[in-house]
């Protein structure tokens, strides 16, 4: 099976389409967040009124509660949740690192209490696939190290190193055909790490592959240097996932790059705090200029919440502390920045994306700086 | 134009068609509560797919906050917050007892300071209807003053007085004519009181009647005999509503002494603490029994919420903190008292609502004890 069609090239921009059991997803593409198999204050229906086709769960917290074995009892994450389209897990390696008591990392894997009640568990290789394989997502990241921003060398080529043997093990560990599983590049901000992990994880034939241990910290000038040196080294008939990433201009940037799929908590927490992504900068919604703007958030979205509902309104159900305010500015949000991906995507299949580029990221920041 | 037409009775239960500028309204009817203009955690598409057709807003709380320029500014309160049909305002009588630091009632009104700023303000029976006439209510509420529970006769005597020149002031202070405003009746727990108050409201003709006072924390028998006996007094052809009920048990019951229009936050109030409201008696989501249950909330449910969703994924959300659970829950309590009223419509239409009444009681009684 074609697990990747590359339509177009843009420069290094691509468009192309990624096949998974649960429906084809056109690149490049963003993916909401639903970490605790909910896209916080969203639902499914919604979702798809935003034109999502994949989102993002995490197989740490699902392992933790409620529990692999309940979703599995419901018939698998998609029954689980009420979502028929594609789901990809993270494997839960980042979020061992910033969540739980880590007690120890070795070769074997990680071994951690439970950020949520302390109980005592390892992750390894295998274990994290199967524990996907579970759960039944369409797409499963491998069980990484994820060096933190600021590390030595050394450390980066230790973890990059790990994570490689981690990634030959989880190979060998795929029982599902109908599950894609994508390795996942580290080596920090060093560029010839970077290049020798691409290459090597090249090596293993994954169906997909991720650029991961970025947007941690680290300079932003230095992350984008990363992603070009993974976008020359990884294979060009293979979908590139940036992981975590992130607000429109890095979205964009990273597009320019060659990245393919994105995912961020970014839109839905931006929400929360009554932060609009538009076409012409972000809004306050708690900036008293919008408390009798009866114009829906962007003048040029037909998102549900800007079909029905003015920056008045919304901006009354913040102040009235109202969670309708932040679920139909989450909607909003993710369907800016899915709209903003296939925007992007329909510039490179018209050999456009350069124009387009400039166009979109000039209004975004000049726009921005009105609603200081 | 005819307000109310009454369709059938059986026994002391009645079914009639309310006509509003923004629809008819088919009673009993169970109306949910949007204190700000938003009913906590639902849309009005999904109010929609409820099958609720008025919901109730809150002058006094909109009054301070965004303000009824902003609302007309805006086209209204329907358009404000995107509900195009039936609306009734409560005047805020009630709630500017129970939240506002009242400085002193008289024969003017009330005269109080805001629970959100502290800034002074009055309310008085003209101001108002002027108030819910800028809003653009279908059904308006009179200023009233709602005696609280253990009163002295002769001070609830005294409220009920100046509540029937209020109602005589409000109703000579009336301008639109596409919108009800409806008389309150207090009384407190005493029959004589109730009677009179009444009977003089009766006499004012106006196109509906509420029955208030009641449910403020007096005993249960004593609310009944005092729903009763409004409803012996009001007048067969208008449509009334008792305010503030409220559990399935309390609107079956008062279904059945002669009220027709019932309103409260306890279907979405206890949907954020994880309690549903089922044919088969409460849930309570938090409950480790339905953590596994793939079942809906409820079998014979076809909203929204059980049409997708199982016991163990609400739950999971519950326990995960995610706001979807509370929505998906309102949805459901809103849904299921909605179609608790329609439900017993249909009894009193047929002329089988005493034997309705009796099954859906003993059922709702029985499986409850089953969660505790």
């Amino acid at each position: 099976m074609t697990v990747f069609t590359l339509e177009a090239h843009d420069g290094t921009a691509r468009a192309g389409k990624l096949h998974t059991a649960h429906g084809d997803i056109e690149t490049p593409v963003f993916m909401p967040v639903g970490t605790q198999a909910a896209v916080k204050a969203v639902s499914p229906d919604e979702l798809i009124a935003c034109d999502v086709h994949i989102l993002l769960a995490n197989a740490y917290h699902l392992y933790l509660r409620p529990g692999a074995q309940t979703i599995e009892a419901a018939g698998g994450l998609h029954r689980f949740m009420a979502w028929e389209r594609a789901i990809l897990t993270d494997s839960g390696g980042f979020q061992v690192f910033s969540l739980a008591r880590l007690s120890r990392v070795d070769d074997d894997g990680y071994h951690f209490a439970s950020h949520l009640d302390g109980s005592r568990h390892t992750f390894s290789p295998e274990s994290v696939v199967a524990l996907q394989e579970a759960l039944g997502s369409d797409i499963a990241m491998v069980l990484d190290e994820c060096a933190p921003a600021g590390i030595e060398e050394s450390q980066a080529r230790a973890a990059a190193e790990r994570t490689l043997r981690w990634a030959e093990r989880a190979r060998r560990a795929v029982r599902r055909q109908d599950q894609l599983t994508f390795a996942i590049a580290q080596g920090s901000v060093f560029e010839p790490l970077r290049r020798l992990q691409c290459r090597a994880l090249a090596g293993l034939d994954f169906p997909g592959y991720a650029i991961g241990g970025l947007w941690i910290g680290e300079p932003r000038p230095q992350s984008n240097a990363m992603v070009a040196v993974c976008c020359e080294e990884l294979p060009q008939h293979k979908p590139r996932y940036l992981m975590g990433v992130g607000t429109p201009e890095d979205i964009v940037d990273s597009i320019a790059l060659g990245a393919d799929m994105f995912d961020s908590v970014y839109p839905t927490r931006c929400a929360r705090h009554a932060l609009a992504l538009t076409s012409r900068g972000r809004l306050n919604l708690r900036n008293a200029l919008h408390a009798r703007d009866v114009r829906p958030l962007d003048e040029s979205c037909g998102c549900l919440a800007c079909a029905r509902f003015s920056r008045a309104y919304i901006a009354h159900c913040f102040r009235a502390g109202e969670m309708l305010a932040a679920r139909l500015v989450s909607i909003h949000n993710i369907a800016f920045l899915v709209g903003l991906a296939r925007s992007a995507r329909q510039a490179i299949l018209a050999g456009g994306f350069t124009v387009w580029r400039e166009r979109r990221l000039a209004e975004f920041a000049d726009a921005s700086a009105k609603d200081k």
